[in-house]
């Protein structure tokens, strides 16, 4: 299994650099707001190479670049999809660990378990009695999905956009990262939060994506798709936690051309320029650098150069991961600790809502 | 405004005399299980003849035959449709003091605000992650008012009786009194128990009806038509908290036929029959007595007598309802002791429910 994001109910959910605001930027300034990021993941197992240098690598930077913000592993989303809950279990665990290793500090971050803090169900009742229900028909990622779902999908597949509504309105939070494929997600978003604004008095900010540019990582055995965990080929995906030898087999099976030479020509020669992209990313170079490195080689020694990169990139989190997986308790106790600090931010709002709505 | 039902967006939510069990009653032994009634009521205006004698008698009733009772204002319900927050908050109490004032003993059932209690709106997502889409869709009851909503439904009106169910089932709740209208909806809460237990383990009962079989009050102006609190003719309804004058007034004009004298015969002649069935349920006659007591009066006449026996039944109900009126707080702390009376029974069941589904 690799990491799946809430943003749809398979795949990855931001890209690789958050590098520019979108239009919503300018449309709606956020004076005095404190400045807040939320985004998700899903517990649905060990990320691969395409979800850490998409969204963790961007999730660990954006905690030092923002005063107030929340990680939040939404197994409500999870269950949209049928689960094993031993291995649900297990993988909220496994998830709180692999994002430790790569660099969350639960210290800057508030990393937490969604369905530890009842005020996201709550809220997004409140929601979804303010939506249409075409509205939520029309998303592409409902179409997509539940035409690949048995008997169609579950009212949850259908209706989480606006449990993801809930968990970014919640904090009132100003900054969501997202991936240029969950753009219509986070325009019900806005739009929720517009809505709710003209109907009970200004209330919620209208959140601003962070939209993420840079080319998602492709799988190693068709460059023409992204790296993806349900991939049936088991070569195509490289998972932060496989062995050096794995991820040696696996750089050596990538699919490139019949040129020997290493160049970066996404559109002429996908799969090499995939290699280089990899290369690039974790060694933290310059595309123009990493083609360097490989001037001289042929592709198939470049593939070991990349696997090496990879190698390194990984070890020290493969270990940190070892080592906190040993520690339950541990684990337990940093999103207990969690949640309870996102519990301090939802209930007031919360609180704030029920009254604005006449609950209370 | 007339009360509303949690069964369904508007109407009142039960009929008046429970008096034997559905099918389900047979096929679902329970044994030592506790037995616990669950019901619930919109807090969107003051109850009408109809409602109080289709819901609120059974209520008072089942809390002498039941140990276990809980009644709950389902305000979460209430928002499914549009409301004035300001309007909504007042509402809430007023069926607090009706349904004091009506003899539900708060100390005998626990009477709570669905709001205040979140474990409802945490199961009902992890129930909506069990539900196809047209499941919810080929309900009856969605059918109709989407097509009497500006603009479709919203998606709280799709799901409603998801949260419905997990309104029951949260409290392991073994009986639901409803109506006939209402069968539809215990079937998806039976299916979603019998289902939730045969992916996780024998957990909830399945709850069964307690159908009511005593004819609905009709309009006074329309005996071909229930009595409702939409009703444009304002004739039609007799309000709880109705004036004598006002009452005297609606009975003066309600609709009979060309001939005087007191039968009753539902079919032939709906418009005495009604005044009849009204007569003998706030006298606490059987029909016969009631038909007897008419003997040798006309219509214009027997119209006043039973104008007095409504004015006699609800005068002591309207006094305590404008003493608990005036005493906000003693309603706010009713209110509040019922929701943690209710959430000491919901919590530990939604912690079950989450370590099943693999959340904990």
């Amino acid at each position: 299994m690799a990491m799946r994001s809430m943003w749809k109910a398979r795949g990855c959910w931001s890209c690789i650099r958050a590098l520019h605001k979108g239009p919503e930027a300018a449309q709606t300034p956020q004076k005095d707001a404190v400045k807040r990021v939320f985004s998700g993941i899903q517990p649905t197992g060990i990320p691969h190479l395409g979800n850490y240098l998409g969204a963790i690598e961007t999730w660990v930077r954006l905690q030092e670049e923002y005063s107030s913000v929340l990680y939040s592993i939404v197994d409500l989303h999870s269950i949209t999809v049928p689960q094993d809950p031993a291995v649900l279990r297990q993988s909220i665990l496994d998830m709180t660990a692999v994002l430790l290793a790569c660099g969350i500090n639960p210290e800057k971050s508030i990393l937490f378990q969604q369905s530890q803090v009842s005020e996201h169900t709550q809220l997004s009742w409140i929601l979804t009695c303010m939506v249409r229900l075409p509205r939520l028909q029309h998303l592409h990622q409902w179409k997509v999905k539940v035409a690949t779902q048995k008997h169609g999908g579950t009212v949850g597949l259908l209706t989480y956009p606006v449990l993801q509504a809930a968990d970014i309105l919640l904090y009132k939070s100003t900054h969501v990262p997202v991936g240029e494929d969950q753009v219509q997600h986070m325009e019900l978003v806005q739009g929720l939060a517009r809505e709710f604004n003209k109907k009970y008095g200004e209330f919620f900010p209208v959140p601003r994506s962070i939209l993420t540019s840079m080319k998602k990582v492709k799988s190693l055995r068709d460059p023409s798709v992204k790296m993806s965990k349900s991939d049936p080929d088991k070569l195509a995906t490289v998972r932060i936690t496989d062995s050096p030898e794995e991820i040696v087999q696996k750089f050596r099976k990538a699919m490139t051309d019949f040129t020997s030479e290493v160049t970066y020509e996404p559109t002429r020669r996908a799969g090499v320029s995939n290699l280089v992209a990899i290369h690039a990313a974790v060694a933290g170079l310059p595309i123009e650098k990493a083609v360097q490195q490989g001037a001289g080689l042929d592709t198939a020694h470049y593939k070991l150069l990349v696997a090496d990169a990879v190698i390194q990139r990984f070890a020290p989190i493969k270990r940190e991961i070892e080592k906190l997986k040993t520690d339950r308790g541990h684990l337990e106790k940093v999103l207990q600790m969690g949640s309870v600090r996102a519990k301090e931010l939802a209930h007031p709002v919360c609180q704030e809502v029920k009254k604005l709505v006449g609950f209370l």
